[in-house]
């Protein structure tokens, strides 16, 4: 036997036991006659002690133990003079009998400490490494939790999980497919999926009601900051609902993970149309730990003779409290932020309410002082205050000064990741206009169904049309999306035209699955849980690649087995591929 | 709202209730003045009732709704006059006073019943439609049962679920790796993953302690009757540990799988060394719901002046109680059963021990009357029993033999699905000897730890060393096989040398997994669960196809989605590489 505690388990009721742990060595101190060794693992850390007293051979095999050694230690029980409580084993230590080294171990590249001296580099090579890491570890182990305990709360709600193939079929809608070779049936290839949509669905035509999967998709994607090629989703889908159902279900769902996995309790997630959240916050996603809502200022600004304003669609800000004191420094850094080209801003004017009672803003010669009082009445505005306005095209202005406002909360302390503000974006529009092919595309995918009361809409003013689809967003990202599926072929064919596709078109591209819609296929509609960034947030994490075991880098890359990799010719020949060598 | 209540859910209790129902119409009858509607869902089946007499148009409505309709009703729960004990709702039905027709559906190509006119072609083909059936949504259901109580059970050890990556790096090992060319990294592949075995491994490394993952793993080989491209596996792995731990917290597994699923009480798990189930039953996954042990005859039968037993390595038999009676023509099917080129004996001798007590053998003219007692008291047979003799090469003729004793237990009615007999076979041999290469290979994988009072033997006696593996086999399926691993890295050495390796080779093709073991690798091992054959035994099925929502055929095809096919030259540039068309 390996042990019989574990490393965070002995405590002062076990004082005078005779026990056997293994575990790391975490590091080593020498005091007098005495060696102290701290053994950890998964669970924790116990203090060891070796005493020259009581046997000097075993102390000088102690002080030969290297940081990471795996060791197995026989000893008693006893209570610690100085106690550490910060250590759940922090009241007691273990007077070592007998040492075993299970394996030595070279000096790792960087320090196993909670705050380590690895770069970035070098622990994604050294992953395995890495994951020793208490931080690290509590990651996986939080993410385990929310895996458990989302499948605890969706079976006891009569879902049944059901695992649908990896190996399917390549289309030609969306992102790009991985794809795989196949042997047996060559110059032909399955694709990995970028999400269950269509199998998800045919089991909702199956009967199955109540469908999820907690399941890897991928998606062959140039990896912008914090995408991964193999992510993982919580796929739902249900039948006979409609989608307030959808919202009590998975409503439910994200208040129990709160509940259970950190203790709070969320309270009823408020709803916010898409058309409100973008006008008030120029996102789909707002970010509500904070308010700082838009103030449009057409009436109060535009007219006076200040031709930014004048020739703009729309005059907007925000009022940032108590930050009249900006200098102009940070004011030019602002102007800065809003001027970078992820954002594009032409420029950002500002007002400053002084404390003395005093208004000034950086376009005086515009605006007369009683023109700038009713700016600072038109936000409600106190002495402190900044008014931080943006002119332009409605939609794109609202989408900068969305930005200006995430930074003016983070340089607040207005995003405390500890705190959670979830909010249900609904009535996202159906259709969105491409640019580039000059047509509507559907903004969720052509199955998403129109508001009853908005088809209507579909041939006068395509772009009004409300879909029945609907985002979970918590403090700013959104977590989760779906919609309610169309299930009559009528409908169907009237999105299809409405996309520009032709009923030939239609056919070839999604003629199987609307083949089976004619077999009988109930109302139906579903959501999924982006699950890597549901982990990370839990965890009060930026980046989703810290909640994942084995991530790949940017290039999709796994650093640690080097791999993609170049496979042999008779592999290749075998597959009937060629490829060239890199 | 669709539905007040499911399907299967209305009884006696709820007398009265106006309800709202929606699912599939299963069938239909006139009686009288009155139409009868069986509805569907997931639940069950409800009764619901038309009279023409309330109303004559809702009547006539209900007399047009086609098999597999989705319909939504509104009715009142009235008693049943005849009533249906075989359905959950059989004492009620549903007086309906409304009735919407949420789909219409086409006439399906099959029946949906528990019985089903479909060949297997046309259900693969409509597989969504196939899922409508009872016996095929069933066994899906107890699917999900299994993995929910699977993760319960692992969960209340103390493991973790660790996801492990999809894309990873193709090994010359093992069975041919299903690959994937990266657009990102033209020329260089990845592999879908055949078990998780490296990154488990890694895992403990970095001290996780308790790991299991049901996961989807991949094999590109050519599909014998009962494989399928993709499948999944409940793999395990554990730190700190010797066999006996892992025997113990994965037969506490298996225990609780069959009480919580199937309310069995399994009991403890009998062993059998590796050496006895070949002795005993020529089979390394023995099926023991029945007994019909090998009985050892050369000291009985050879050395007579019968050439063929003379000239054998082994004579063996089995006692096939109550079959004195078996006819002329029975006795050459069973010949020509073993003659078959699957298992490719020359020939099979019997012994009847007819009920009047005479004896009567098929090498008469051999055998004395005296040897032929003797060759009866050999097997201990009474009256009415039936003595298979069969000769040859020891390992030959025991695997032989084995496939005539299921055969026998077939034809005896002894394997009764319902019926769980479940094994741990122990004490694997470490190596075997591969005639094509002329050298001994890894029966398990390279890192199976030899048990350490074998290791002597290496040298001399390689093919008696045997290992710390084992498998779990339930009436004679192998569910699941694992083994400690080796963590020393000088025994890891030695097993490289015996296994053929140079150290070059050994570092270049596992140096990834023997560099991080230099980093402090525990003691661990592990275990790894067929989980669509464990899915299968316990829905008393033969084949996994049955327990996978959507399988493939055995050309690795999905005749659903038509999948594999061609991709477009966009994305085969893309991906820099160029196929044949099929």
């Amino acid at each position: 036997m390996h042990r019989t505690h574990t490393c965070g388990e002995l405590t002062l009721t076990d004082l005078g036991k005779t026990v056997v742990l293994s575990g790391w060595v975490q590091k080593s101190r020498d005091l007098g006659g005495m060696t102290f060794i701290d053994v950890r693992d998964r669970y924790g850390i116990t203090q060891l002690v070796f005493d020259a007293a009581d046997d000097d051979a075993l102390r000088s095999k102690a002080r030969e133990l290297g940081r990471e050694y795996v060791i197995k230690v026989t000893g008693q029980v006893i209570e610690r003079e100085s106690k550490n409580p910060k250590l759940a084993t922090g009241d007691i230590e273990l007077k070592v009998s007998s040492l075993e080294i299970l394996n030595p171990a070279k000096l790792p590249p960087f320090t196993i400490e909670d705050d380590t001296d690895g770069g970035d580099d070098l622990r994604m090579k050294y992953r395995y490494l890495d994951l020793r890491r208490s931080p690290v570890r509590n990651n996986l182990i939080l993410r385990h939790k929310l895996a458990q305990e989302t499948r605890k709360y969706l079976d006891g709600q009569d879902f049944l999980e059901v695992e649908t193939p990896v190996l399917i079929k390549s289309t030609p809608e969306g992102a790009r497919d991985f794809v795989v070779p196949s042997r047996m049936n060559p110059g032909e290839f399955y694709a990995l999926p970028q999400s269950p949509q269509t199998f998800k669905q045919l089991l909702m035509v199956s009967g199955f009601d109540r469908y999820f999967q907690i399941v890897k998709c991928f998606r062959d994607e140039d990896l912008r900051a914090d995408r991964q090629p193999e992510f993982t989703q919580i796929d739902c889908e249900m039948a006979f609902v409609e989608q307030e159902d959808i919202l009590r279900v998975f409503e439910g769902l994200i208040k129990h993970l709160f509940k259970a996995v950190k203790g709070i309790d969320l309270g009823d997630i408020p709803r916010m149309p898409y058309e409100e959240a973008m006008r008030l916050y120029g996102s789909d996603k707002p970010d509500l730990r904070f308010g700082m809502p838009f103030v449009e200022l057409n009436d109060t600004l535009k007219g006076v003779g200040f031709p930014v304003f004048d020739q703009a669609e729309l005059v907007v800000g925000i009022k940032a409290e108590g930050c009249a004191t900006y200098t102009r420094k940070q004011l030019d850094a602002l102007t800065d932020f809003v001027k970078r080209p992820q954002i594009g801003a032409s420029g950002l004017v500002y007002l400053r309410y002084n404390e003395d009672g005093t208004l000034k803003s950086s376009v005086d010669k515009f605006y007369t002082p009683l023109q700038l009082e009713q700016w600072a009445a038109a936000f409600d505005a106190k002495p402190g205050d900044l008014l931080l306005v943006m002119a332009g095209q409605t939609d794109k202005v609202r989408k900068q000064l969305g930005e200006l406002r995430l930074e003016m909360g983070s340089q607040l302390g207005l995003r405390n990741k500890g705190r959670y503000t979830p909010l249900w974006v609904v009535d996202f529009p159906l259709l969105e206009w491409d640019e580039e092919s000059g047509r509507y595309h559907a903004m969720h995918h052509p199955f998403t169904s129109p508001k009853p009361e908005d088809i209507s809409l579909l041939d006068s003013q395509p772009g009004n049309v409300r879909a029945n689809a609907y985002d979970l967003v918590i403090n700013g990202t959104e977590v989760g999306g779906g919609s309610i599926r169309i299930h009559d072929s009528q409908l169907q064919s009237l999105m299809f035209k409405h996309l520009g596709f032709s009923a030939e078109e239609a056919q070839k591209q999604f003629g199987f699955l609307l083949d089976a819609f004619t077999y009988g296929a109930p109302p139906h509609g579903g959501i999924a849980f982006g699950f890597d960034r549901l982990a990370a947030i839990f965890a009060e994490l930026d980046s989703i690649r810290d909640v994942i075991a084995f991530p790949k880098n940017n290039s999709g890359r796994d650093v640690m087995i080097d791999s993609p990799s170049v496979i042999s010719d008779e592999q290749l020949t075998e597959l009937a591929i060629t490829t060239k060598r890199p």
